[in-house]
């Protein structure tokens, strides 16, 4: 067993964080790590806690993972910032109660950007769930921000996944417009102390009541106040609802599949992309189709078609 | 020259909706099509419009479509939502201004999804764009709803992007931790009717001062009130004046080769993805694999180069 995987199944907290950043960087190395540590995965629950901006997300896994503390249970948090694709640099925020974690050793905690090129969820992400999974972890909180294509993707990493709204502004018919409800195991009202908060629990119970009048779990519609620390108790009580919920009705391994298959499918883009735009015998080739499609000599697909040709058998 | 291609050179509305169902669907009869009409591309500016839900990006987008209407311009519109991976439908909301635009003649409008699998735009986006192209509209809008990727990925596609904000709620600042600042050609401050306007340009505008410090040209902050079109035939001209700077520096022909380059991979990696995912041949050694993937009897580092060794040269 190489030393970094080892490190990584030790709990380590520095083999985890580089890991991490070779599997970022499609270092060969982290390839190596990952056939090693994939069968020690398996048990950490992963919770998706998504939403729109403001609604308190960070707080809320701040309070979750406080809690999740006090059983005893080891987490890690994983947060995407949708960031630029010209910087490279995501901005964090006000994370600032997250740093407080920081300190203690039973947390792992990772910022990373969305990638701007392909996918709504950095390629890592399905990476950096197993690391820390392998790494002992109980629990494996991945945030997500805004309202896009990143919410959709965290339910085929998430087991259990949240969606958290705020009273008001009018969020809830936002979110359905938004295509987001299907996703939600849980939905959490957040700043529950502002007004309003009667009327976004009666508004999404009648969504859930539509949308759950053919299936056996009703998916529960929770309040918190996140920065008061209101609420949460009942939310860890609920996740681990969902939990044995997915466990009795074997959909775990079906949610757990689902995991596998975004995962082998972003694996192996990964790979065909790198082999095209980075080899050096193609790149030249590339960027002269791109060439003759800017001056109309030849269409995008005869363009693909050409370089299919040559790579495939 | 096939049909649904002549249909299109020549603007007619019925064979522009079939080549776009047609592309959206993979069908080969598109890609033969979208051959035909490459040549014929590059005439519409392309206009991205962005920014948080309730920024009234669409009543925007009616009000500046009849302003280039009134121009004698033909118009395109593409609405990208994003919708749920489950019921592959989109709900559309309030778009029933853009409603009366659809008995013009010189306007085509289009909704599409996003598409759960894989990326932030849904893939066809760039067919989309040059079949609009190609039938002789001179502007094409297209709008991207949320704060995600979908926005970072528009200013791939677009000659000129608009940032839409709105006063209060911290938009600003929202929108730089999403990251998506970088991506603006022209801010629009909309429903500019509301307090805290003033606020909200000063805020913008200092964010861009250090932005631009470095650069020749200083992203302009406009206001808008596009329930009562104030504010439009100011935004038209600024449109303009960028499209002009875009000629004049020669950046256009290095956007457009970067959307040449967007849109080639996604052909590419479509055309990939169904290969190795859909081919009978293929589908079920891919179930086999995520099957010992999720019984640890595989990694699925492992798995994708077992996949990738079947279909390489």
């Amino acid at each position: 067993m190489n030393d970094i995987a080892a490190g990584v199944l030790k709990g380590d907290p520095r083999s985890i964080a580089r890991l991490i950043t070779l599997a970022e960087n499609n270092d060969p190395i982290a390839a190596k790590a990952m056939k090693t540590i994939h069968p020690k995965t398996g048990n950490a629950h992963v919770i998706g806690i998504t939403g729109v901006m403001g609604s308190g997300k960070s707080t809320l896994i701040y309070e979750l993972t406080r809690e999740y503390r006090k059983k005893g249970l080891k987490v890690g948090i994983i947060a995407i910032d949708p960031t630029s694709p010209f910087s490279g640099g995501a901005l964090l925020g006000d994370r600032i109660r997250m740093m407080e974690l920081a300190t203690d050793d039973g947390v792992f905690i990772r910022s990373m950007g969305t990638r701007g090129m392909l996918g709504g969820l950095t390629s890592a992400v399905y990476d950096v769930v197993e690391i820390l999974d392998a790494s002992g972890k109980d629990v494996v909180l991945v945030e997500t921000v805004g309202v896009g294509q990143a919410e959709v993707d965290v339910v085929k990493i998430a087991d259990t996944t949240l969606v958290v709204l705020v009273p008001g502004l009018g969020d809830a018919i936002q979110t359905i417009k938004a295509g987001i409800m299907e996703i939600a195991d849980i939905y959490v009202v957040n700043k529950a102390d502002r007004s309003g908060v009667e009327q976004a629990v009666a508004e999404i119970e009648s969504l859930v009541d539509i949308a759950c009048s053919e299936t056996d779990r009703k998916t529960p519609v929770l309040t918190t106040v996140a920065k008061e620390n209101k609420g949460i108790i009942e939310l860890v009580k609920e996740i681990e609802d969902h939990k044995n919920y997915l466990n009795k009705t074997k959909m775990l391994d079906v949610q757990r599949r689902k995991r596998y298959e975004a995962e082998l499918v972003e694996i192996i883009r990964k790979r065909l992309m790198n082999f095209i735009f980075d080899e050096s015998t193609f790149k030249g080739k590339v960027e002269d189709l791109i060439d003759q499609i800017s001056k109309k000599k030849v269409d995008p697909y005869t363009a693909a078609e050409e370089i299919l040709g040559k790579i495939l058998k």
